[in-house]
């Protein structure tokens, strides 16, 4: 399990922050201060080897770190991480994150598989061959109605304080087959607040007991598809389109993914039989 | 200069395709043909080395190909691209770069730099120094009306042919300063179809001498302005929000940054005194 120690939040830059600019609005120019969502580099370091930067906003760091290495398939459950412990430097913050010999042990052969090539790429990734990773088949265990998915739609926007304030964030949240939002979180990249929610997901005791679905203010890419399947979710939700390559992956993987969840409308792209009243 | 080749179309996938889904709408479920935007792995190789891999949308992968290679700072100038050739596999796209030996020798020595910690990160990336790289001044030779922007912006949806079939397309235009959209680029990915502009350009002759300005339809975040400011673009307008890290690096470049281009309204962040009438 994590440990118990909040982050040193005084050290840790806040996840906005106001900026003069010069503003058009009803005719006429005028100076105005405008709230700007962070970006930060965060650099995560498994057992003192570093491994990935990330543009990120800097809030939920234990989240995102926990959540990374679970999505990414680094640890298999979440007590393999013992703890992640942020140090901030003048060129963005670093989480230390504390792993179980085991999965350190396997990062270490994938890593070395990936060395003589050097280089680098999409997380971790130069080779062809690396983007699509095996994942295992999901469980058929959830259901849910498609009134439940419009309702949590329509509570996203109260829940996006973030996005309001700075216009630049995405959200992942996990919602209850009722449509309530039960967990929440932000960031100013999709991939990111999808880790972060699957980080405090792994931190709720019960949680995989329960039904529910994972909703996204973004597109649904493959990298989406591959982090929630990783993490054992059977439904993802997107405001916006998926692609056809996490379609692909969606399928092999037994996942139920919707798109385009705006008002009463919504397309399932895979699993519709996940979805009451639906086939 | 690139070879005058053109890519073996018939090989490389459509940039869309359809797929059945069920529809809620109108107050009921109905089949439906979707068309989906691809998504497909796309492996940068320069004279043989493997460099990256980025999910991009099957379309332009020659001005891809330049794009990045100038955007990242790979070659100094188009002349140091001498091809760039696709060969397809069941894994996905891979893009054969010929670029001049200087710059292939300062790639490597880039890359050897990385290797010990091998692993990987953010586009090459796994080291916090290595993610804001130095970006040259740029030049303060062009200027531009509010009025050209949103001139742009409205002219925008028109051109966003696979956005309007597939509702997944980010897009990259540059404008002239009549607001005119003279080239266009989608992509799944908003770094690419940058990308993809940015190679167009150089492709262009004499675009260097034109007034002009870049308008994406997305955010604009650090990656973004540090592209764009590489390609030696003075001007980018994007149709939503800065990151904070953007407008820092667009200011320390001297870039001219504009945000949330809607309808009349618009937003800059630095280098006012490139938009007429904005002081």
């Amino acid at each position: 399990m994590m440990p118990a120690d909040p982050l040193d939040l005084d050290a840790l830059p806040a996840p906005d922050a106001p900026r003069e600019v010069r503003r058009f609005r009803r005719g006429a120019w005028q100076s105005a201060l405008d709230d700007l969502a962070e970006e930060v580099p965060v650099a995560l370091e498994f057992n003192g080897i570093s491994h990935a930067v990330m543009l990120a906003t800097p809030a939920d760091l234990e989240d995102f770190a926990l959540g990374f290495a679970l999505s990414e398939g680094i640890i298999a459950e979440p007590g393999e991480c013992y703890g992640a412990e942020p140090s901030v430097s003048p060129q963005g913050i670093t989480m230390h994150i504390d792993i179980a010999a085991r999965a350190f042990a396997q990062l270490k052969v994938r890593r070395r598989n990936l060395a003589g090539r050097t280089g680098c790429g999409l997380c971790g990734t130069e080779n062809l061959a690396e983007v699509l990773r095996e994942v295992a088949a999901l469980g058929r265990t959830r259901r849910v109605s498609r009134q439940a998915i419009a309702a949590a739609q329509a509570a996203l926007v109260g829940n996006q304080a973030l996005q309001r304030r700075t216009g630049a964030m995405h959200a992942a949240a996990w919602c209850s087959s009722a449509g309530e939002i039960v967990l929440f979180r932000e960031d100013v990249g999709r991939h990111n607040a999808l880790d972060k929610l699957i980080g405090a997901l792994a931190r709720t005791p019960g949680w995989r007991g329960k039904d529910g679905f994972v909703l996204m203010t973004s597109r649904a890419s493959v990298e989406i598809v591959q982090k929630a399947a990783q993490a054992g979710i059977e439904i993802v939700a997107a405001v916006s389109a998926a692609t056809h390559l996490a379609v692909k992956v969606a399928e092999q993987t037994g996942m139920t993914l919707v798109g385009f969840v705006r008002g009463d409308e919504c397309v399932i792209y895979t699993g519709f039989d996940r979805i009451e009243g639906s086939v």
